[in-house]
């Protein structure tokens, strides 16, 4: 599975702080941390309420890289934000997120294209999140067929079904779960999925166990990526776990230790 | 999901032991143990090579029965230890187990029917245990088919898909899961399924987190119940967050606790 790191977020304090005073060395520690625990890939975020959006997401960018050769996602939803992170990116950047509304894909799949990036495509439609396994399924299929017409091949996408708290819309958890098995059915090779996971357990108690639990089914189902804490060391244990016990990384008594 | 605890087994030399010698104590505090941990059945298992297997048996089930007031599983392949178990038994038993195997079902169809017991079926015919999820779910059909001409309601039967340790078989473990699915698909409603978790583990490092890693995968594919260690905590803390997230029983931030 690709592991998304999500703690370079300004909707922390320690992250917002560091993007103000220009702090590269917070910043840069933030990702080491991150890749020595296992992401693949670091998720970049700004956070709210930023009137130098595009300047600090560029300069986030840069100090990242000026310190790890990662792959980095762009997580905003201000087309400024996310030019200035693309165009910043040296390795091929991940878009985080378009949705389904047609206005959102007329703008970000033109972007993915010209940066030839791949991208976090939200089952949400005009209407919202549809409830149903039917619905967000239909939706993703119009992510998908929308790509395709403007030249974006399937496999630069990363369908999402949209991971809701578990203590406002319980019923939803097992909805994404056979989402996951009804994307994959929508084409040949399956279409690539993610979640956002934390998301699962957002006002909950226990959120660790919620979390690496819900990330073991969703891999049961063929998840292909997640945007996690990939310092939860009990989460990256059990998604090694996971990973052998679906037999896609060899088992041996050290499974943990690789 | 239904817990059934698998430690009043003669497998481990402490229950060995204490049947041996008669020693109600020892297995009462057992069952009494496990029952309070989370188990709803208790698998009860003589161990190997005993001569007064069924005297054994029936010793075991009344030591239990006058402790504690819960449902048994008889775990043996022998037709007179199941006998004696049976009829001990106060509750529904839970036969443990038959294969497809022609003279097994000859066999223990008509003792789950004369007993109106439920019966776990392993998907096992003459020639092993198929490799493949198509395999396994012909045999599954085949029990399936076999035990309602016998006149067992479909609603008696836990299929079984045979769980092999990831040390020997490590391609068998998502074939498993695969196989669950492919279970339910059979009838509407869905036949139950069950798996003897552990096995899964077995020759491995990190028994613990494998157990219930590949448990909260098999809930997420609609697994039924289970024969575990519900001494585990761990586990059952996975189990518990599973339920929550499958919607199964409603949330509460005391969800752990109930």
């Amino acid at each position: 599975m690709i592991v998304v790191g999500e703690r370079i977020n300004g909707q922390f304090p320690l992250v917002s702080k560091a993007i103000d005073a220009r702090d590269e060395k917070t910043i840069q520690g933030m990702a080491l941390e991150q890749i020595s625990a296992g992401a693949d890939v670091l998720d970049v975020n700004t956070g709210p309420g930023r009137d130098d959006g595009p300047e600090a997401m560029a300069w986030l960018v840069k100090t990242i890289q000026d310190a790890v050769d990662i792959r980095l996602a762009i997580d905003s939803p201000g087309l400024k934000v996310q030019q200035a992170g693309l165009t910043a990116c040296k390795r091929t950047p991940l878009i985080n997120s378009t949705t389904a509304e047609e206005k959102r894909m007329e703008k970000f799949f033109p972007l993915a294209l010209e940066h030839n990036a791949e991208i976090v495509c939200l089952t949400i439609n005009e209407k919202g999140i549809p409830n149903s396994v039917d619905g967000r399924t239909e939706t993703a299929m119009l992510l998908l067929t929308n790509a395709m017409d403007k030249g974006i091949p399937p496999e630069n996408l990363y369908l999402d079904p949209v991971v809701l708290p578990i203590t406002a819309a319980q019923d939803q958890c097992p909805v994404v779960c056979d989402a996951i098995t009804a994307f994959r059915a929508l084409n040949t090779p399956p279409p690539k999925t993610i979640v956002g996971l934390s998301n699962v357990s957002s006002g909950a108690e226990e959120r660790n166990l919620l979390n690496r639990t819900y990330l073991g089914m969703l891999l049961g189902r063929g998840l292909d990526a997640a945007i996690v804490d990939p310092l939860d060391l009990e989460l990256v244990k059990e998604l090694k776990a996971a990973e052998v016990l679906l037999n896609h990384k060899l088992y041996a008594h050290s499974f943990l230790r690789a």
